[in-house]
């Protein structure tokens, strides 16, 4: 079977990303941004280094800088309008385990389907295509837009709700904003973070990964965005969030909770506050009939835990065409979560940005 | 702030839906299609008529024999290749009531939203493009789909999980797949539909509704479909449910259940049987990385209640912003999920032919 | 081979054209038209009028009313920011010669490849996909964008510059804007007309057909629509008229002769008028790099001459695989270009109002 | 007004184009591609370096090597299946006089325009987007798209078919396949090589510069390429060839002529030759209704000279708000058709191999 592309997302903003896990670079060329945004490498780099492995013992120990590098589309500090290139030089590599992969492949990893689907032509090494540095290049976009949020007023937070099945608890918007990158969990209080790490830790002593559940809020997004049939808000975030490996579900206000509702509790009453029509609570998320409502966008990711673990499992050897068991080697997170809070930031602000700039809005802000 | 469109969808098979609830028709262009395929209304019709309203006492009394006309594309009981287009026409409409909704927007329904959004040149009447009769287009699309995906061996099969709470138990897929068109609640066994009828006849009664939990199933899709970044099988098929309306979540495999597993337990383990690689169980839920795996697909779709209820709700005269109380009456499904059923296999269905034709296999399979 | 679409053009406001020329309507869904937009039949009738045949001994005597019907997108009078679905019925249909084609295909017609690349499930009738007449959802689409440009006051205008040889000349834009729809040939003024009409007539008279020249301007279009690399005006234009059949080359500003030119002669100096910067001549036809530069938009198409002739052909026999001589019988142009003149319009108009709108120019126009 | 992107072209395979003219890289993203494909940067290099200038006393003395780095999508010589970045370094920059063309906008360039429409933000240096170095990232998708071609026994062949006037005659295909990149005029044949040199020449020495006519054509080309209506094969490949700077005009086939043939003198009688049906003569261009015939493509792409002259040209300074006198400094082609013999090329192929591609020709023959 040929390969299809799939590599770009964004319909007047579009991203387009390269790169391979073990390959020279991970990259995005970002297509559709108007000229006159400040931007600077800088801007980048705060948002790369929220999600840079390594920073505690939470996270794999692969120890890159991940210094991104702006190739095109910024001049004199401001946007031009031309595509932006940027990339991310691989530099902690080592490759050598990977290749018993491709003969003996990871459970829970596309090891096999990918071997399947690109006739063995695929870079296996450090998972290629499907690892999890890809979503470098998602933080790239996601950096940028967040930029021309700011613009708009629209601020994006997420941060993890529950880690191993420890959810956390009594906490306000207020506290999740500052906390969250102030603690390796990216949890949104003192007290979930304690519980979340010990769950990790007990995990990872047992040679185990969990999953957990990220939540994500965009506060002041304008009315109106997002259409009623197939460009829904809810769709295209869906869509973004499953870019993002691991991802296994996402619901947006009550969710899931909603299925189990009467009508007369899910529904949101209308009211007046301060002259303007809003409405009394919002379990409806911030969207209705795939449009922004000027409430909160309210969503949850739910991450499997990390497929890689140091315990053995059971695989074929495709060479013997026989069961063997494995035991992975190498640096992983014992879950995924905390690392992936800013890449569900990003990708939720990314959509947000190209619905903004569809709808004109963007432009007329920075014009 | 300017309409932007999205009422396209699909890659190498596209879906265009057009029509409003209380227009002339509900329509859709299927742009794609390749030539040589044998397609007649019936085939067509046997779809629709499973989601038709007014088939029980779960459903809307709306009653329209929702008969399709196809307009173009079909020649001597074939596809040309050429776009197919098929309508049906609004016949049991009565518009009188919805004039009031302009003025005081019902809670749960997109009638304030699309005021705003479309400076109130939308089509209200009927909730205009936000009414589940738009499903129809979609079931159009899901009908031509399944005919497609025949061809490859690749069956969909959704039935209602849970209604109300109530989540259907002790059944096996044969079951499912027998039982739910037998029976107006889409339930896939005896026990689960009698439980399930008793759920939404109570919130009948007191003037409310239920929401509910569909869950869809892909035999046979062979593997390789879908691509790693963006175009993600699950990302293809969550932005697809999200264009149902009143869907608030979705999740793939083991899914926010995932979130809650150990990595050892979540992942799973690759086998051989007869011969063949397959997964020794599924919590993966046929996908992963993005990527068919071979083994059944399988997601769960959270529906919330039918925001249209009998009983009091608040909102707000737009004319004289003040709070009001209203009543909607009307004809309504007190659950929306029995008729959702079809709709969710329709785009599963639709999801899964593109991106087989977009991998080149429909066009062997015909040619 | 399989179909693989390409009935659908535009990135802001979309054409999906559907229908054949014998089936049962010809008919377009034009999407992503803001809302609030004053659109009624007449609008859309008027230009359908323009292409019309039957209308002069210079046309094909098909007679047909081609009364146009809006389906869908339209309430009380103005556009909703829904899909805009407007179909003709076709009337004056006799296929009963056309099954002849089928086994000796028409020497310039697509009868031959269209066979090949459907596998024989082309609707062959009238020349199905391929007929002049899928041009009516050009113009719909056309008439709509003529509208839409009214707002902005940009104007279209195009008309019949060449046929068989015979060249317009000493006319102004003004005597063409007021004669062009005047006369059957849409000939830019007098002297051209009668002598365009000799000679197809001549032609006609020999069982013969003549080609032509159509030659488009813009006025009033705002600098700065188009983009540099890939969508740049010049080439959504062309791929624009390329879709008009029979177009065989298009030019922009000096075009061809600017081959000929040196660069001395062909740099437009730009100059000062009124306190405004302008160029003091326009052999750039008012695009350069891609861009408008707010200089008339001047380009021409060349028309090849109707392939439908009285005169015998030689072509082969499908079934025999011997040359045969066919004689075409049945109701032809005897030259395409006086009907192509509104559709050239409608396609400029069309991708002028795409970029507008993309330009976030139309929205606010109507908001 | 804001930047609308436009930096993406193509369905199956995509180019993304990225770079400035005086900016750290010109690159390319080629999205789509199968794996499976050898390819090594010497294969793009190959291509790379028929454009390349400072070759010959007719292009610009701009010396750089253009050397060509993937970043990413090839692994142990093979395509992956994953996008394909390609740099090339900017090196011989010499951006001082550029700042000129800022406040004094050259005739015949986008330096006025381009302020216009992107707020001054646009990187001007060197012409930034709008320069002939973007064609850069055409030849690389164009030297991976002759790859894919190669495969299909597809063969471009393009040509200087006219400079300055003087117009080759007297040529056989094989000539031209042979002598084309042995002469840095890229001309057909000696003979028309060397008046071509000397009308180019002549233009030099005064300070002037000519334009003229590229003809292309693609051999083997697989009948059934190409789309009936929008996505015409012709309408595609005008697209492409109007991306390429100082383009004017295409025709295919007999072209501008066939608008003054007879119908009996341009249709193109279908015969049998050893068995197959062909066309007797290929007037038609090969293509018919959008989608090719199986005979040669052959197609002509008007050049206009060289915008950047030595002699004194009029424009306006935009501070004093006067028309001043410029003398464009620099090293300039005096024709530019030379260098963009190998676009042309390298732009047919990219068409052809994304409609080959779109049809699932090229992965059969991968695979």
């Amino acid at each position: 079977m040929i390969a299809m592309g799939g590599d770009i997302i964004g319909k007047s903003l579009r991203l387009i990303s390269f790169g391979e896990s073990h390959g020279e670079v991970v990259g995005a060329v970002i297509e559709g941004v108007p000229a006159g945004l400040p931007l600077s490498e800088s801007d980048i780099q705060r948002i790369l280094d929220l999600r840079r492995p390594g920073q505690s013992t939470f996270t794999t120990q692969r120890s890159e800088l991940d210094k991104v590098k702006i190739l095109s589309g910024v001049f004199r500090g401001f946007t031009t309008g031309a595509p932006i290139t940027m990339i991310v030089r691989n530099e902690d590599i080592n490759s050598s385990y990977y290749s018993e992969f491709l003969r003996r492949p990871r459970p829970g990893h596309a090891d096999y389907i990918a071997r399947v689907k690109y006739g063995g032509y695929n870079d296996y090494r450090g998972g290629g295509r499907f690892s999890g540095r890809m979503t470098i290049s998602m933080c790239m976009a996601g950096a940028l837009a967040i930029k021309l949020l700011e613009r708009m007023g629209v601020e994006v937070i997420a941060y993890s709700l529950e880690i191993g099945g420890e959810r956390a608890r009594n906490f306000t918007l207020e506290e999740a904003r500052e906390y969250r990158y102030q603690n390796p969990i990216r949890a949104p209080n003192k007290d979930s973070y304690e519980k979340m790490s010990q769950v990790i830790e007990e995990a990872k002593k047992e040679g185990d990964s969990v999953g957990g559940i990220v939540e994500a809020i965009a506060l002041n997004v304008p009315p109106g965005l997002g259409e009623p049939l197939f460009d829904t808000m809810e769709g295209d975030i869906a869509k973004a969030m499953f870019s993002i490996p691991a991802v296994k579900g996402i619901e947006f206000g009550a969710g899931f909770e909603a299925a189990r509702m009467r009508g007369s509790e899910h529904n949101d009453p209308l009211t007046i506050k301060e002259g303007k029509v809003i409405y009394a609570k919002n379990d409806h998320g911030g969207i209705i009939g795939g449009i922004t409502t000027g409430e909160p966008i309210i969503l949850r990711v739910a991450f499997k835990p990390t497929p890689s673990i140091a315990k053995p499992q059971t695989t074929v050897d495709l060479e013997d065409m026989k069961e063997v068991e494995i035991r992975i080697k190498g640096r992983h997170d014992p879950c995924i979560v905390p690392r992936a809070v800013v890449v569900v930031e990003c990708m939720l602000a990314f959509v947000l940005a190209d619905h903004a700039l569809r709808a004109g809005l963007i432009g007329n802000v920075l014009g």
